[in-house]
C-alpha cells in the first residue's frame, strides 16, 4: 500500500512541475536549500570562468577554492584559463577560516547569489563557503548556449547539526582511498561527520603503538597505520567533515581478545573467523581497566574530534552468565542484572573517555541514568529510544530507519524523521527544549556484504536522501522531487570518481566471463537483493567473511531504478483506463524486451559458475514479459481475459515473486496490475 | 573492398571455430603465443590459489608475484586465503634476474605448462616471468564450475625485441597516473618500451634543474619533476617496460624558446598557443651545442635506458631560409641545402648524445649516410623508408601503420608487418642480415585530440593488436580471431584500472546533462570518428590545444563494435539469399532500435550546446532504420522493391553517408546491401 500511495503522488508531481519547467529550470539540488528564489536568466560558465576570494583566507579555503575549479571543470570537460584583470564569475568570502578541529556547533550556513552577470558566496565561516561550493556546482546544467547556473537566490543553512554516516571497516576491511571517494560524496551531499566503525568481531583496524598485537593478531594485516589516519582525518576536515572514532565495548569485541586474550569474559582461544557475537571484555577486573586507560589516551590523541565512540550494542551476556567470578562481582556490588553490569562499566569507560576531553558517544543500549548527561546516545532499535534519551535529558542521534545495508528503497529511508511526529514512539509529545538535544543522524553502512568493490552502490545514491533529511527543511518531502533529484546528483556523485554505478559493469563482466552483458544487465536492472537481515539465516551456519561478493545480489542496485520507473508507467496506465497508446507502447517495449531475454541470457548463464543460479530468475522474467503482453493484446482487443487464462497467468506471477537466489524481481507488481486489468478486475490503488 | 575481404573471412572463421569450441575452449590470448598446445581438463582457481617462487628470487620477481595475485583476485573477485603448506597451484621459476637497466635484447621468452594439478612458469629470466604470468591471467575464464585455467603447454618468444608505445604529452599533458595505468595495459599486451615524447611546440613537460625556464616559461606549469620521472621509470621497469626520452629537435621545438628564445633560428617573441611548425632550433651557432650538451648530460642522467631518441621529424626550414646568417652558413660551409644543414645538426648532437653512453634514435628524415650506424631509425612515413635504412646498415623501428591518432580499425593496423612482403615498398628484397636490423615498431598516441580523460580509449583496445602483430609469429593474422580475442582484453584491461570503455558513460552523461544516455548510447555506438588527419584543415585555423575536448567525437570509440558486427550480420545473411530468419530478426531488432531513436533523442539534442550538432546524425540514422526495414519487408514479401523506392532510399544512403560533426554513421553500408538485396540487385563482395 505504501508503495502505490508513493507513485500516487509521483505521476501527480509530474504533473505540477511540468507547468513550473515552462518558466525556470528544474534545480537538481540535493540536500534542498532551506530558501530558494529562481529568477530568469543564467550565468554561462565557460573558460574564461575564474573565481575570487575576496577579504581574509585560510589554506583550507584556498584549497577548498582549488577543487572546486578542478571538480568544475571535470564536470563540463572545460580547461579553464580566466584573463588575467577580467571580472570573476564567481566571487567567495567567509568571515572566519576554518576551526583546527570542526565543532559540532559550528556555523555552516551560507548565502549564494547567480545573477548573469555573476555569483557570489558568502557565509560567516569557511564551513559555510564550502556547502555553499557544493551548492553552485550542483547549480551547474548543460543548456543549448553551453554550461550556466540559473539565476537564484539561496539562503541555506542544515536543519540538524550532526548529519553522518556510519561505515564500518571491519567486517570487511574498506581502505583509504574507498574512503576518501566517499568523504567527496558526502561533501557534495552535505553530510558532516564520518563516523568510522574501527573495531567488531571480525577485525581491529587502527594500529596501536601501545597494544599493537591489536593489528597484528587481530586485523588479518589489513587496518590503517597512525599516519594514515592523521592524513585521512586531514583530508575529512578539509571537506568539513569531522571523523568520530567508534570502538565498540564491551560486545562486538572478539578480535581485541587474539593479542590481549586477558580483556576477554570467557576462556578463548579466539579466532577472526566463525559467527556470533557472545566474546565479551571483562568489567570485573581492574586491568581491563588499566588497559582502556592507556588505550584510550593513546587514540584521544591520535582522533581530535571531540567526541568519542565506546559501541556498547548488542551485549548479548553469554559470557558473563557463564562466567562465575563475574556472576559473583555482580552479586557482590548489589547489582540486579548483566545490564546493571554494562551500566558500571559504561560508567567507569565514560570517566576515562572524559579524562581525556572528549564527550561520550553510544549506542541506546548505554542509556542509564547513572550517566553524566553530556553523554551522547545513538539510536539504532527505533525513535523511541531516541524520545527516551531526550527525555531524560541526553542528546541523541538517529541512525533507526538509515542502515543502508537493510537494502530498503531510497523513499523508505527518506520517510524517516528524526522528529518523528507520531505520539506512540516519536518526539512529538517533546518539549521544545527537549527537541533541541536532538541533534541530527547517521546513516550507517555495516559491512557483512560489502567489499570496496561494491560498497559505493551500496550506500549511493540512497545516502543523499538521508543527507537530505537531515539538512533540509521537515516539509521537503516530495518523493517524486526526490527521485528526480537523487538520480541526478547520483551522476555527479560517479564524476566525483564515486563507482557506485561503474563498478557494477565490471562485476557483472567477471560473472559473464568475455561476453557481452546487455542481456545481464537487462536482468540485472529489474531485480533487488533480498531484505533486511534476510540474506543470511542460522541454517546457513556463521557468515564467511572471507567468500568471494561477487554473485549477482552483490552487484545490483539495492533499488531497481527500472522498476520504479516501470511501476510507475503501468500504475498510470491503468488508472487512465488503459488508454494512453504512447504508454502502452512503452510498456510493450519493456515486456518485449524481458521476453525475449532469456533465450539471449540463458547460455551465458549456464556458462558460468557465478551466474548458474539466476536461471530461474531470468525465465520467470521472461514469462513475465509474456504474460504481460498477452495482458496487452486482450486490452487492445477490448476483450475481458477470460477466467483460465487469468488463472495461469497468477501462478506465473506467483512463481516469480519466490526469492532465487537471495534476490527478487521487482516488476511483478505491475504485471499482476495489467494481467487484473485485462481480466476486467478493480484495481486497488 | 578491404572491408568486404575481412568481413568473409570473419564468417569463416566463426564457422570454423564452432567446431573447435566442442571440444576444447577458446583462448582468449593477445598476443598469441609462439606456440600453444591445448590439452582437456582445467586448473581450478578457487580460494586454496597460492603461487610459490622455486630458485631465486629479486624483489622484481617479489613484486610481480605480488602484482599478479592482487590481479588475479580482482578478475575473479575471489580473496586468496592459501593454507599454509598446501602445494602450490603456480610454481614460479626465474633463472636470472631482471637486470638494472633493461636492455634492447634482454630474454623475454618463457614455458607456461598447466595440468589440471598445478600449473609453472619457467624462464631464463625474470622479464621472461613477467610475459608468462600475463599470459597466465588471460588464461584465466569463468566456466560452470568456477574459475579455471584450461590445460594447455606454452613456449613463447617474442618475434621482435621492440615493441613500443609512443605517448606524445606535449600537444595535451598526461598526467602520471594516466601513464601508469597504460604501462600496466602495454604489460597484460607485453610491449617493452614506452617512447615518451616529452617536447614539442606546444609544451615542455620535463624539469630541468639546469635549465629550469624550459618549464617555468614552456609547460603551461604541466610538467612532471625529475622525482616524478625516477618514480616512474621504475613502475615501468618493474612491468618489464623500458622507457625512451623523446626531446623534438631541431623542430617541434617552439616551447623550449619561450625560455631559450637563444635558441631558435627567427626573432620571436614565442607563445605556446597558436600553430604551424615553423619555429626550428639554430644548428649554425656553437651556444646552442652548449646548451644541448649541458642539457643532454642532465637528462641522459635522469633516463637511464641506453637509448635516446632525438626526433628530428617535420623540419620545414622557413626559419632557416628567412635568416641570412644561417645561410650564410650553409654556403661557407658547402652544404646543398636545409637537409644538409640538418644532416650537420644530427652529427652535431649524435656525437653529444654517444659521449653520454647512448645510442641515438631518431624519426627517419634523419637517415644519412654521415651518421654512424649504430643510429636507429624510426620509420613514420612507410615501411619503404624502413627498407631502406636497412639496406644502408640502420637498425629500424616501424611506427608507418601504427598511428592509432589515425582512427583506423584495429584490422588495418593489424595488417601492417615490419617486415611487409610487398616488393615495392617492404623488406621483400631485403637479406637476412638486413632484416635483422628491423627491430620492431611503435603505436603512436599523438595528442592534438586527447586529454587525460579520453586517452585510454584512443589507445585501447586497438593498442593489443599492435602489440600482437610486434610479439607474435607473422603467420598469427586471423582477423576474426583477432577481434574476438580484442574484445576479451579489452574486458581485462579494463579491469587493471584502464577506462577506455568507463570514460565514454562519463562523456556522454556530461553532454546529455541530467538525462537518460541510454538513447545517446544507441547514436554513440554507431558512429566512428572522421579519419587520419581530415579532423582539421587549414580552413578552421590552427587549432585550439585549450579547447574543450568534450564533443561527441571526442567519446566514441576509433572503431564502431556494433557497426561491424551489424555489418556481419547483414553480409551473411544477404550472401546466405535473404533466407535466415533468426538473422533477420536480429537485424530488424538493430534497426527497429535505430528507427525508434531519434524521436527519444532528439529532445535531449536540443537541450545541449555540446550535442546539438549532432541532431542530422541521429535523424540519418533514424531514416536508415526505416529503410533497412523497409528494405526487409520487400524481401519478406518475395517482392522486388520498386525503382522508384530504391532511388528514394539511395538518397537517404546517400545522405547519411556524409559527414556530420566530424563523424560518420558506420551502418550506411550494410542498410545500402539490405536495399539493394530487396530491389534484386546483385552483391558485390
Amino acid at each position: 500500500m505504501k508503495t502505490l500511495q508513493v507513485m500516487t503522488g509521483l505521476i501527480l508531481f509530474f504533473l505540477a512541475s511540468f507547468v513550473v519547467a515552462q518558466s525556470q529550470p528544474q534545480l537538481n539540488l540535493m540536500p534542498m536549500p532551506a530558501s530558494v528564489q529562481q529568477g530568469t536568466g543564467q550565468l554561462a560558465i565557460n573558460q574564461s570562468f575564474a573565481i575570487v576570494v575576496t577579504g581574509g583566507h585560510d589554506a583550507a579555503l584556498d584549497g577548498a577554492v582549488q577543487r572546486f575549479v578542478d571538480q568544475l571543470s571535470r564536470q563540463t570537460g572545460i580547461p579553464f584559463r580566466p584573463k588575467p584583470g577580467a571580472a570573476p564569475a564567481l566571487q567567495v568570502h567567509a568571515d572566519q577560516g576554518l576551526q583546527p578541529v570542526q565543532k559540532l556547533d559550528e556555523d555552516e550556513s551560507y548565502e549564494l547569489t547567480v545573477a548573469d552577470s555573476g555569483a557570489k558566496i558568502t557565509a560567516p565561516t569557511t564551513l559555510g563557503v564550502l556547502r555553499g561550493l557544493q551548492t553552485f556546482l550542483q547549480l551547474v546544467q548543460i543548456t543549448p548556449t553551453g554550461f550556466a547556473a540559473p539565476v537564484v537566490t539561496i539562503k541555506d543553512q542544515p536543519r540538524f547539526p550532526w548529519r553522518g554516516m556510519l561505515i564500518d571497516v571491519s567486517r570487511h576491511f574498506i581502505p583509504i582511498d574507498v574512503l576518501k571517494r566517499n568523504i567527496d560524496g558526502m561533501a557534495a551531499v552535505k553530510m558532516n561527520v564520518l563516523h568510522w566503525h574501527l573495531s567488531d568481531d571480525q577485525g581491529f583496524r587502527v594500529e596501536s603503538k601501545k597494544f599493537p598485537k591489536l593489528t597484528e593478531m587481530g586485523s588479518d594485516n589489513m587496518f590503517y597505520t597512525q599516519d594514515q589516519i592523521r592524513e585521512f582525518i586531514a583530508y575529512a576536515h578539509e571537506r568539513g567533515i569531522r571523523v568520530l572514532p567508534e570502538f565498540d565495548m564491551p560486545g562486538h569485541s572478539r578480535s581485541w581478545f587474539l593479542g590481549y586474550p586477558e580483556l576477554s569474559s570467557g576462556a578463548g582461544p579466539y579466532t577472526l573467523e566463525g559467527g556470533g557475537i557472545d566474546p565479551i571484555m571483562d568489567p570485573t577486573r581492574e586491568s581491563t581497566y588499566k588497559f582502556l586507560e592507556k588505550f584510550i589516551a593513546e587514540m584521544a590523541k591520535l582522533f581530535p574530534d571531540p567526541y568519542f565512540h565506546i559501541g556498547g550494542d548488542e551485549v548479548d551476556g553469554k559470557q558473563w552468565d557463564a562466567n562465575p567470578k563475574i556472576q559473583e562481582f555482580i552479586k557482590a556490588h548489589g547489582m540486579k542484572n548483566n545490564q546493571d553490569l554494562q551500566a558500571y562499566f559504561n560508567q567507569r569507560l565514560e570517566k576515562i573517555v572524559a579524562k581525556n576531553h572528549k564527550t561520550m558517544v553510544g549506542w541506546d543500549e548505554i542509556l542509564h541514568p547513572d550517566l553524566p548527561k553530556t553523554v551522547i546516545v545513538q539510536s539504532w532499535r527505533g525513535q523511541a529510544s531516541l524520545a527516551a534519551a531526550a527525555k531524560q535529558g541526553y542528546r541523541g542521534l538517529l541512525s533507526y530507519g538509515y542502515y543502508l545495508d537493510l537494502m530498503w528503497p531510497a523513499a523508505r529511508h527518506y520517510a524517516v524523521d528524526p522528529m518523528s511526529m507520531t505520539t506512540t514512539d516519536g518526539a512529538a509529545d517533546l518539549t521544545p527544549q527537549e527537541r533541541s538535544l536532538i541533534l541530527g543522524g547517521e546513516s550507517c553502512q555495516w559491512a557483512e556484504w560489502v567489499t570496496p568493490e561494491n560498497i559505493d552502490s551500496h550506500i549511493w545514491p540512497r545516502n543523499a536522501v538521508i543527507a537530505e533529511r537531515l539538512w533540509s527543511p521537515q516539509e521537503v518531502k516530495d518523493v517524486a522531487s526526490m527521485y528526480r533529484r537523487m538520480n541526478a546528483v547520483s551522476y555527479q556523485l560517479e564524476s566525483l570518481g564515486l563507482t557506485h554505478n561503474s563498478a557494477r559493469a565490471h562485476m557483472l563482466q567477471r560473472m559473464a566471463g568475455n561476453s557481452d552483458i546487455s542481456a545481464l544487465r537487462v536482468l540485472a536492472d529489474v531485480v533487488e537483493p533480498v531484505k533486511e537481515y534476510n540474506r543470511w539465516d542460522d541454517a546457513k551456519g556463521p557468515i564467511d567473511f572471507h567468500s568471494p561478493l561477487t554473485r549477482m545480489i552483490d552487484a545490483v542496485s539495492p533499488e531497481s531504478d527500472t522498476a520504479r520507473r516501470f511501476s510507475e508507467l503501468v500504475q498510470s496506465f491503468v488508472q487512465g483506463g488503459c488508454k494512453d497508446r504512447a504508454a502502452e507502447e512503452q510498456i510493450r517495449s519493456y515486456l518485449t524486451t524481458w521476453r525475449d531475454n532469456d533465450a539471449k541470457l540463458h547460455p551465458l548463464l549456464e556458462q558460468s559458475s557465478i551466474l548458474q543460479e539466476d536461471v530461474p530468475l531470468s525465465q520467470n522474467l521472461s514469462a513475465l514479459g509474456e504474460a504481460g503482453l498477452e495482458a496487452l493484446d486482450y486490452i487492445d482487443r477490448g476483450q475481458t481475459a477470460p477466467d483460465s487464462w487469468k488463472t495461469q497467468q497468477m501462478a506465473v506471477i506467483d512463481q516469480a515473486k519466490t526469492r532465487q537466489a537471495d534476490m527478487f524481481l521487482m516488476v511483478t507488481a505491475p504485471v499482476q496490475q495489467l494481467v487484473e486489468a485485462s481480466a476486467g478486475q478493480a484495481q486497488h490503488n
